[in-house]
């Protein structure tokens, strides 16, 4: 019979880690480096050291616990995924998937079983979008993406530096160069998440094994206008950076939304100046998100709004300039590791799906040093990044099933 | 001949002015109790001091200098505006008629010239929009607008009282009730200001004297539709609060821009929930800002406004709310005073226009309990609320010595 982890024991440290920047509407706000994430990283290595895990805590902050294995076979199969989360957040997003990891390892250690790899736990800094501009930032450093020049140049908004940022949770700017070091002995990676998304849901299953993830491409547009006087303006005489603007979103909406690929485009962040009741907005900032399954597609599509928002700004009088914050291709998984985690579903009789993960993930990063795959768990209506974000009991325990014996048959099958 | 100011004081009055608050792209931000506005007050309140005046403070913070006349005929006259600005705004809204009017005080301590009627300066407290939602604060609060219960419940949107701001300002919550015992004996209100808008300058004339002004009309207005992941939430499934309030404020433009009296509607202030790149925004709260020459025609356009977003937001699948923050009709000014200044620019052969002012001021308020009027000097591409804010000292010359001899003129022809 295939192994089983304890569900009551998850869904208790689910609870208890969800206290951590938790508001009176149930939403946990915990981004990296505030304190609710120092409070919540000094708990979890104080656990993975009761477990007696080796706790390395790396240049970028991640935070690694290894089990020894019997030393049969080189290297380690890392399982894990992040604890930080977006402002007023839900509490399965990230910290789903570094608790079933740690459930797992628990698991294994109290059953007395030894594995042919090393077993690591991680846990990713800063996972989510922050105030330094750079998500997937643990993981994206880990394996080089980003550069020790980049990250020393990095501060948030208020001007504090990353490197700074990166002492008080043990980081250390000089130690990045180090990470490199650790790349060949990860053999594998699994992460668990929750989907999202209604896919699971509307096809009435648990649990799905991913086998590539969107691309996501980010710019931050700046549109200039003239601020001016509110009342002494007359409609016409205006360069209004706010109704510009409007007409610029409405366009991102049309566009992607006439798209028949797995595509979407989102502005979701958006700051208005002088945003003063009685001035006419003199500069919109704002950040254009587009996700797709498919590079091509989205290069034609942000063509397309290009285009569009130039034909807008020149009937407006309005300036419009953008950077880009990030342009990542989508990325294809490890095709052993995702028939492995299949054959572990289909040895334990439960259903899933395959599909691509329209959100990036640290296994996005990860597939670059490492075999890599994840697990999805169904989210009830599709509801994430929200205080109402929910996975069920019975869900999580199916999933976290397939991941533990899918492991135990990486552990077996990977040199 | 007509008594003239001195020019070169007042400028070098404006530009030292000009330094509390700025920021390096020559802006200034000094709101009513802000660290740079209680700089200001104390100069101004020594330099009036200076001048022999004697000063009160009243409940709301409002600065009073009086210059004692003959005592031929009972009550003041008063001359002011006020000195707080917007955020970035430019160094003559404001600040030109308070420095004007202690211009003229000082022109006529000069001459050794005694009035019959005291003559007074003002400086209102907080008339630009403010934190607290009140603006015209300081003029409202003392014509009794604002009653002292509305006023003691009045916070920040960091939650300090106001009656705690004023305070460091020398104003008392418990003073309010006193300031309508001073009402009777303001017998005329003159209040000078730069025009904010083109009419002047496109006419070719530097001065105008004010018969009126706009009506104002303020709403807060919520969106609210669904926070969501950004890209495991397919376009369809959407309710993104902020493109839906895109569509209304592009209804607002286009609404008031087809519209053929002088009304201009603008939504200047917009702050989205909870404004992170990867979640689709759930809730835009925004302020509405209506302006007419003519209530009626107002109503018409409101209603129509609403009954548009009530449609958007029914095809969108998300709800808004709104309340009322301010609905001011326009505002008919004193005859009598307008056609003395009228004359006073006559006699000297100085060029002036007549019309509504656009936006709202201090005098307003001032008119319900004196009679009054205003003066405003031409702004060069009527830009306002912004650094590139300017008129000429030549313009500004030339309205200064207009109401000058107006005032001595009001002070000679009225009881």
């Amino acid at each position: 019979m295939a192994m089983q982890i304890q569900l009551p024991r998850l869904v208790d440290d689910l609870e208890s880690y969800a206290m951590y920047g938790r508001n009176e509407r149930g939403g946990i706000t915990r981004p990296s480096f505030s304190r609710e994430d120092l409070q919540v990283r000094m708990r979890f290595i104080k656990e993975l050291q009761d477990l007696g895990l080796e706790i390395t805590v790396d240049g970028i902050a991640n935070i690694w616990g290894r089990l020894k294995g019997s030393g049969k076979k080189e290297g380690s199969i890392v399982i894990g995924s992040h604890l930080d989360t977006v402002p007023n957040g839900g509490k399965y997003d990230g910290a789903l998937g570094t608790l079933v990891a740690k459930e797992i390892i628990r698991t294994i250690i109290e059953k007395d079983i030894t594995l042919d790899h090393d077993l690591e736990i991680v846990s990713f800094t800063a996972e989510e979008s922050n105030d330094f501009g750079l998500s997937t930032l643990g993981s994206r450093a880990f394996v080089g993406m980003l550069t020790e020049d980049e990250l020393r140049k990095a501060a948030d908004s208020k001007g504090l530096p990353l490197s700074e940022a990166l002492e008080t949770v043990d980081g250390d700017i000089n130690r990045i160069h180090e990470m490199a070091t650790m790349h060949d002995e990860k053999k594998a990676f699994v992460e668990m998440h929750i989907e999202q998304g209604k896919r699971l849901e509307s096809n009435d299953k648990s649990v799905a094994i991913i086998n590539s993830l969107v691309g996501v491409y980010r710019s931050k547009v700046t549109v200039m206008g003239e601020a001016n006087h509110s009342g002494t303006t007359m409609m016409p005489h205006r360069s209004d950076a706010l109704t510009a603007t409007a007409e610029m979103i409405l366009a991102v909406e049309k566009i992607c939304g006439d798209d028949e690929t797995d595509l979407v485009g989102t502005v979701g962040k958006l700051d208005v100046q002088p945003n003063a009741i009685n001035i006419i907005p003199g500069q919109i900032d704002f950040v254009l998100e587009i996700r797709g399954e498919c590079q091509e597609r989205m290069d034609r599509i942000i063509d397309e709004i290009e285009e569009n928002w130039r034909g807008i700004c020149k009937r407006r009088d309005v300036q419009f300039k953008q950077s880009i914050l990030q342009q990542q291709e989508p990325t294809k998984l490890d095709e052993k590791i995702v028939s492995m985690l299949q054959k572990s579903a289909e040895e334990m009789s439960v259903p899933y799906m395959t599909f691509t993960s329209m959100a990036i993930h640290d296994a996005a990063n990860m597939s670059r040093i490492s075999r890599s795959s994840m697990i999805f768990v169904k989210s009830i209506d599709g509801k994430s990044h929200c205080p109402e974000e929910y996975s069920t009991s019975e869900d999580i325990k199916i999933a976290s099933d397939v991941m533990l014996n899918g492991i135990l048959a990486i552990d077996r099958q990977l040199d």
